[in-house]
């Protein structure tokens, strides 16, 4: 006998289809459905709300075989599944993070495929794989976050049984997993929540209408969030969650969903007696994200700093549209070097209003912001997509890495930046409606028309070609020099544990503005970064550890190529 | 040469006008307008924006002695005119509230009338007059939350010199002032703000369009308000502030308006030497409001406590109507008077989920919560505007003073609460736009339909007898038992140290849900309460120091007639 239960609280009759039969359900307090039937792993099911002959799918479906819009399927993970016994997790501090598209990250787009370039990871060190989310959502390709059914697991990725081998994999080989779970909106297509209940409110954000955090009835969509999140931990023995866009999370009551999924994430690492790590993407620059519940924060493990990427991408490349426009000169980027925020009460001129807070020191180590230079959003939220490698030097490139991987933060890097990947990172859909699938075209189309770009030249987002111009090209990383560079500074810093100290303090940055250089000191490290066109002379000199290009010292200089990096120890003799 | 200055960010052009000339003005950085202009005391000036020929008041006006619509008159207190140098500030431990409507607190409805009546507040015992807003609104009379000129001062109320006098006289008393002030929207008539900046966004509230506190502009809109704020405690002398329904402040930054308010603030009282006391009405029952700084709080000194209002009202009154519907029970009122919050992560039916979050004792004194069963909000809310001494007997609104003044927390009154007086306190404006007046009149009315109130019933906030109706009859107060009681009460609270402890810890309830008295312990002193409409036996026995009714003691029982109270002194004997 199966339990079968929904929320249905406006409901006046609500019956369960299995395998074909229809069964009643009785209600229970609080709105909940619950029926007993007996059922066979596999079985197609889904609910019939009030006198509507329509078969939903369950709104905590654990798969949909047959798309988002058809019935669920009954299924457990397989208990003896389970080869990750000895695992013991990973905290945040010492870790680099490795995000990628499951659909893109290799030919086949699917968990085995990707488990097959897992030993490519641990030879560049990373020790973090991060998952662009894997829910279910309509069509057969996405970036995943107009996913609709938070529980099930993308049916063509390989569904739950694949990610269940994929941790299993990645546990295997040290590696964690961090997956991406998007909780402030559901997709355009296939999200039937509203008809079972009280899930949305009329509020809006970017995506859609909000989640109802605190309107009546919000204790259960609560509920049915945090559930969706400890599930992954819990059920999936995933070691990390990266909560997309919380501050699109529009919560009024005085425990914060944030502080709750934090509390309760505590409680089941306790019990679980490994780490699990909440991660949030923000354009808040709000410390109260990441300061400590017992502090007044939401206790949050980290989060990602969009700061530092417009800090080290503007200094590299020189663009400056858009929300680059504060950043661009050295000074700003030692500042966010040295200060985790750039914007902690400054003014935003992107915003237009003053941004940010700083960072209390205290009580909030540097490896709880995440720095990066690619990640999906930097690059595909571009008009083509197109990654730094389409208009960077490999050497701006390799400085690029060089900064982040120095840095106290905790480096994250994008599939393919590696070895500087020349496939793009387009915006892709594959919406099933029509209506709606001509709307995603053209309003990404409308989006850029905005910014000087011609509708002919921004890539069609439901043109499968679109989709297939993502996919990498692990040919490209044969014999690359760059891949090289990044596995020595990956293994520098695991090697080196002043670079993967997270206090702040210790961190200093010298600069000469014109000259465009740049000298990070952690401790007896040093990086030197020549971001000009022209050869660097800096004052300093130092027994060379990692070089972009050599590196000449004279008279204590190091003369540094244009656009390279060297790494330094300190010469206390040659500096007396 | 007086300086005229206005922030309109987006004008091609502004003039200002003054004593009917027009001068240019000259664009500064941040879009701020300035002239300087021979002017004098009580010239009247306006602005004219781009091509506009309108002379619109200033946003900042000090008064507008010909109503909101009309040009501002040039204004400044006489530093002369300052009575007070030897008032040096009141702490909120300790103090105790009275609130008043200006308009109705005397028939002529002025400053110079409400210091007439001072003695009587000095008598009662109370030590902060709390004001209702006196900001500019448009027409004769209005609660005066449909201000519009924020900085100047009803005129009909006596203007800016009479504020001045009237603090004054308070402080010559040994009074403190508390205004209320409304930050988190705009009255429907007479609001010129938007058309020189982006004061508001395009979200709303209960009341109209949301303030703009963190969409382009908003630095200057949150000065506007900050501004504001600190204009009544330094310029006016005054004590504390009320801040307006600040649930309704919609702020994502990382420093909320409140916080940066708090931190303001402190640095003033610093400066003035003087304790400045900010007091929200909230209805989130989120400690993180009265939390100090450091702890992660926002720092105001304290909140409105609208829990305690209903615990005891629906405890005395036995109506469970709308928001009173999981009060009523003695188990609540005692909940709510040992934790300060009723709702503290418990469901609250009435919004339909969970509310609220526990106070953290170590961190917010009971002080920092105002308790009261009569305000102008729970009186002027319902349908007839009647106070409870229309419904409930002398006996019962006795109980009702004695649980407030006995608490932990602050006591607040609202005017004529202490003989009982009969007069309503309805909702009464004056809007001289016909169409405004007739939809707060329509409103009005199909607010109260959906309670079940005909149109009829209702009585119209327009009509100006509904505004006398509302004026206190102080032949009411002689010879009132009832204000006998409220001094004593309030002798007794300022004189007996226990009672005003602001710690939590030593309050200790016990009750008898079937028999309906209630006992509140503090040290030595017991209030017991009798809450049904029999006497009750109470085993409890002790020196009598105040009482309603008298008392009766016996075999080790105090007997209290129907709806009545004592007040004891332990006598370790008798319990013994």
């Amino acid at each position: 006998m199966t339990g079968f239960e929904v929320w249905a609280p406006t409901a006046e009759q609500v019956r369960v289809q299995v395998a074909g039969e229809i069964y009643a359900m009785v209600e229970h307090p609080g709105g909940w459905w619950r029926a007993g039937v007996a059922a066979a792993p596999g079985d197609r099911y889904g609910y019939l709300l009030d006198d509507d002959e329509t078969v939903l799918p369950d709104p905590r479906s654990p798969r949909q075989p047959d798309g988002v819009h058809a019935p669920s399927a009954v299924h457990a993970l397989d208990p003896e599944g389970w080869t990750d016994a000895a695992w013991t997790g990973r905290p945040l501090a010492g870790s680099i993070f490795y995000e990628l598209h499951l659909g893109t990250f290799t030919p086949e787009g699917t968990f085995d495929a990707a488990v097959e370039r897992l030993d490519h990871l641990v030879d560049l060190g990373v020790t973090v794989v991060e998952l662009m989310p894997v829910n279910a959502f309509d069509g057969t390709h996405n970036w995943g976050y107009d996913g609709v059914l938070w529980y099930a697991v993308h049916e063509p990725y390989g569904g739950p049984d694949g990610l269940q081998r994929f941790v299993n994999a990645c546990h295997a080989r040290g590696l964690a997993v961090a997956l991406d779970v998007v909780h402030n909106h559901l997709g355009p297509s296939g999200n039937y929540l509203p008809r079972f209940g009280p899930y949305l409110t009329e509020g809006r954000n970017t995506w859609g209408q909000s989640l109802n955090l605190d309107g009546p009835g919000s204790d259960t969509v609560r509920r049915y969030i945090i559930d969706n999140a400890l599930r992954w931990f819990r059920d999936f023995h995933v070691d990390a969650l990266r909560l997309d866009a919380v501050h699109a999370l529009a919560d009024r009551t005085a425990t914060h969903l944030l502080a709750e999924l934090a509390d309760e994430t505590a409680a089941l690492a306790a019990h679980l007696r490994r780490p699990l790590t909440l991660i949030a993407e923000s354009d808040l620059n709000d410390p109260r994200l990441i300061t400590p519940r017992a502090a007044g924060g939401y206790g949050l493990t980290g989060q990602w700093n969009d700061d530092l990427h417009h800090a080290i991408h503007t200094a590299v490349s020189g663009e400056r549209q858009g929300y680059y426009a504060d950043f661009g000169s050295l000074a700003a980027l030692a500042q966010t070097y040295t200060h985790g925020f750039f914007h902690a009460g400054t003014y935003s001129s992107f915003r237009g209003r003053t941004h940010g807070r700083p960072i209390d020191r205290n009580l909030i180590p540097a490896s709880a912001l995440l720095a990066y230079t690619c990640t999906h959003d930097q690059i595909g939220n571009r008009a083509l997509g197109d990654r730094p490698s389409a208009y960077l030097t490999d050497g701006q490139l390799a400085v690029k890495a060089a900064l982040v991987l120095f840095s106290p933060y905790t480096p994250m890097l994008f599939m393919g930046e590696e070895w500087g990947a020349r496939t793009p990172f387009q915006f892709f859909t594959s919406h099933t409606d029509p209506v709606i699938a001509a709307a995603t075209a053209a309003g990404r189309k409308a989006e850029f028309a905005d910014h000087g770009w011609s509708a002919g030249e921004v890539p069609d987002p439901q043109d499968p070609q679109t989709f297939l111009r993502s996919k990498l090209d692990w040919k490209e990383s044969e014999n690359s020099r760059l891949l090289a560079c990044y596995r020595a500074l990956i293994s520098l810093r695991r090697t080196r544990s002043e670079l993967s100290d997270p206090r702040l303090e210790p961190v200093r940055v010298e600069f000469d503005e014109s000259a465009r250089w740049l000298v990070v000191h952690r401790g007896p490290l040093r990086l030197l970064c020549n971001l000009s066109a022209d050869r660097a002379e800096i004052p300093l000199t130092g027994a060379d550890l990692l070089s972009w290009e050599p590196a000449e010292q004279r008279s204590g200089h190091t003369i540094l190529p244009a656009h390279s990096f060297t790494i330094h120890e300190t010469d206390q003799l040659a500096r007396a």
